[in-house]
């Protein structure tokens, strides 16, 4: 059985840039499972696409090849790099978008940089290393190659900054970093940094909305309302049940959330 | 050979939470055959993604388990089943979504809750069934786990109201129960309500447009004008040739369409 | 191993429309391989589905059947087709689409019409060939039927007319003939129009946006800036680094671009 490969691109579905990173996969690996995780990213955004990369690979077998494709500066001298963690490998641009979610699964044990000629395309477009490199990368190490015979290893990998919530004795000032389909605004307040309050005196509020409730099912919350909860994700999120919250609210990337933890 | 397994749900393209379900399946039936019915029932729409389900099912092939996550109520008490006709497995939250798809295979054989901790995931998050209970449920299902065994039998599944067509001698009133990708309106009336209707006398019309043909192929109306025809799913239809019937009618859900059968 | 089937249609996502192509072709072929290559087509733009065809087919391994199924005829005379070359199938309408895919790989040596009962479905509805016709043909394919086995041969494809790029000794004059999802204007001309230009002279211009930089990566642009490339069709494009040139210059399919060889 082979490895799974996944794919999170921004290249939407309107072309057929997608099908053809899966073509070129199957041409080298036919019996390959390639499982697509988005391809709506934002045009070339690196954050996004990192933030769904991290939500995602907690959940893939073992030995897992996650390929990202967000990459504004494709042609340039960023590397095209391959990282191992203890559990799968992860291919892509090295400016960030992968960073979080090897750092979730406890940092890199080695990344390399891709340039063995050898497990690349022939002939490399400047504008679709999605094709000419990361699919082919990708679909030799299913196959078996090591990362290491991809090409010299590298010293670290590009980091991404993500914002870190603010804790003081009785409340966490964090903010959103991710709005989802359903217009769910997912900050980067953790379930372990509410860690000492109770949790039924949490008072959840934004700028312009106080007193937000938390509630433990979005279907405890009251209809067309906003409540908090802690997500699929692990974080905090403000949701509006039945309905949009980033519409209702008019929130968004980086909109300011304040728990807290009540006056006991 | 594994049987298939179908996703329906209303996550969007843009996160990663179908992708997500598929690694977990993935995990536990690494050679799963999984497709995607769609992921854009509009969010939380049971009826739309009850109609989608029951307009694909009978072209899967016998054994398919078809995985429903279109789900207002996620951890509420509404319960998670699994329900099994002559010839398919549903999986999903016990809201309606699933009722018309099994009526239309001759209704449920047995009705049974998840809840069976060695069949689902350890820690259950109250926003996400999909990935803690529903996919892996629908996996273990592939790998040869009897339905019974996942839970307690239910005595009946949650009916969906749809509206249904009134029939006199000499016309049949219905309404648009869907409005596809293309813009065409896809009603409640079936061919077979037309039984005894001369098909060279139909009359098809709606509040603001009169007298539309009935064809038998698109191409067989005016280019950019209304027609009605017998459509794949075994409805009556109103579409305009070349054009988008919902924008150019202004019709929608519940849009009265009344059928007369002539005045022989 | 059985062949690599993609599908390319003007569906979108919103439907269970390709999930039952699917489903018919995983009845026939249970261990087939189905790849999406779009599904947003924009509704009956055969160009579109052509140029998108004929960019991606190059990279699917030897023998993979593409089914394109943008159909504005859907059940009228227009045939449905099987058309073979020397690397490929190819199964849709003999409307255009196909044409321009088939003459990349140097013509059909052989186009059938679908027409033999035992490899389509029993019953053909007259708005979805897609399911009835195409991917039972295509599923029949994969299993080993000869493409002269589903009927008849047909002396010619029908062709599709798509503008060509105007020489002269000194500059190139063509026309943008697709735009693509990150708003990239994709050209008529190909770098080997460009063939004797002086490639550090060349000037590119569209009516009214004057002296666009030829660059070898988006990297190497300004900053939301316009830029040429050669893309990775091998076609001359218009991009904007970081931005949207579509939205950005106010162009479309059919804005004029010249290209100039310099004065030398």
């Amino acid at each position: 059985m082979k490895p799974v490969i996944t794919l999170l691109t921004d290249f939407g579905h309107g072309d057929a840039y997608v099908g053809i990173m899966k073509g070129i996969i199957l041409g080298l690996v036919p019996e390959a499972t390639i499982v697509d995780l988005s391809h709506d990213v934002a045009a070339q955004d690196i954050r996004g696409g990192a933030l769904i990369l991290r939500s995602a690979v907690p959940f893939f077998p073992s030995s897992s090849i996650h390929v990202v494709v967000v990459d504004p500066g494709v042609g340039s001298s960023r590397p095209p790099v391959v990282a191992a963690t203890g559990s799968a490998l992860f291919v892509g641009p090295d400016n960030g978008v992968l960073a979080p979610a090897i750092a979730a699964q406890g940092g890199a044990r080695g990344v390399w940089r891709i340039e063995n000629a050898a497990f690349i395309r022939a002939t490399v477009s400047c504008t679709f290393h999605g094709r000419d490199i990361f699919a082919p990368a990708a679909a030799h190490l299913a196959l078996g190659v090591k990362p290491d015979q991809l090409g010299s290893p590298l010293a670290t990998l590009h980091p991404l900054d993500l914002p870190a919530p603010r804790r003081s004795a009785d409340h966490v000032r964090g903010e959103v970093l991710y709005v989802d389909h359903f217009g769910n605004l997912i900050t980067n307040i953790a379930e372990t940094d509410l860690g000492s309050f109770a949790t039924q005196r949490l008072s959840v509020s934004m700028d312009n909305v106080r007193d937000i409730p938390m509630v433990s099912a979005y279907a405890d919350g009251v209809l067309h309302c906003p409540l908090a909860i802690i997500n699929s994700w692990g974080l905090l999120e403000i949701a509006v049940r039945e309905g949009n919250a980033a519409h209702q609210l008019g929130a968004d990337r980086g909109t300011m959330v304040t728990v807290s933890g009540g006056e006991s």
